[in-house]
């Protein structure tokens, strides 16, 4: 969409600032949620996780989900991420329900959520 | 610093609006300024930039100042990161004043940016 792009986005980089926030779309288009902030690799500045919020979506209010950021691609033409998720897969989702609550994401942690997803960790 | 351990932040990973405000070093340890945001490579999740504001420093207000992510070691210790920069290197360093002027970050630019810094692009 025309009106997503302004100068926080070039065509290939986006700033993080602008990816807080950011819409998430299921692979038939709808709209899931957004974005809330996503986990980084402190020295390789890798983004490991997308943090998504669904808000209101199968009334699981605004659970904060964990996604590996490998799962996301990028659609220009809808500016925002397309992740192949579905109510299935988020009903028993690893997830927390306030920043306080935010997980260790250590190895266990990490494990149990890319297995969720079927993602090799 | 003990105190900037939260919840955003784990042994390995940092959420993106924690880096958002992070001190950044010099090697001796003086505090030179905060990272404003970065940019990421859309697809790959990968952080390109780190976008650095250095307000008040050597007198040059508080003009943005991309920096290749690769120039940027994680110190656990102090709680930010830690950059080889010095007055000489940032005096000319490419910057613009406002976020309405972010750079195309185009190949043209990038390059520039990378050969200021002498780091390989």
């Amino acid at each position: 969409m025309a009106d997503s792009i302004d100068r926080k986005e070039t065509n290939d980089l986006i700033a993080s600032d602008k990816v807080e926030g950011t819409a998430v779309y299921d692979r038939s288009g709808e709209r899931l949620g957004t974005i809330d902030n996503f986990m980084v690799d402190k020295r390789s500045g890798k983004a490991e996780y997308a943090v998504m919020q669904f808000g209101g979506f199968l009334g699981i209010g605004s659970d904060y989900y964990p996604v590996p950021w490998r799962m996301l691609d990028y659609n220009t033409d809808q500016g925002g991420y397309v992740v192949d998720l579905d109510e299935d897969k988020l009903k028993d989702a690893p997830r927390y329900q306030n920043q306080n609550q935010q997980p260790s994401y250590d190895d266990t942690y990490n494990r149990q959520v890319y297995s969720h997803y079927g993602v090799t960790y």
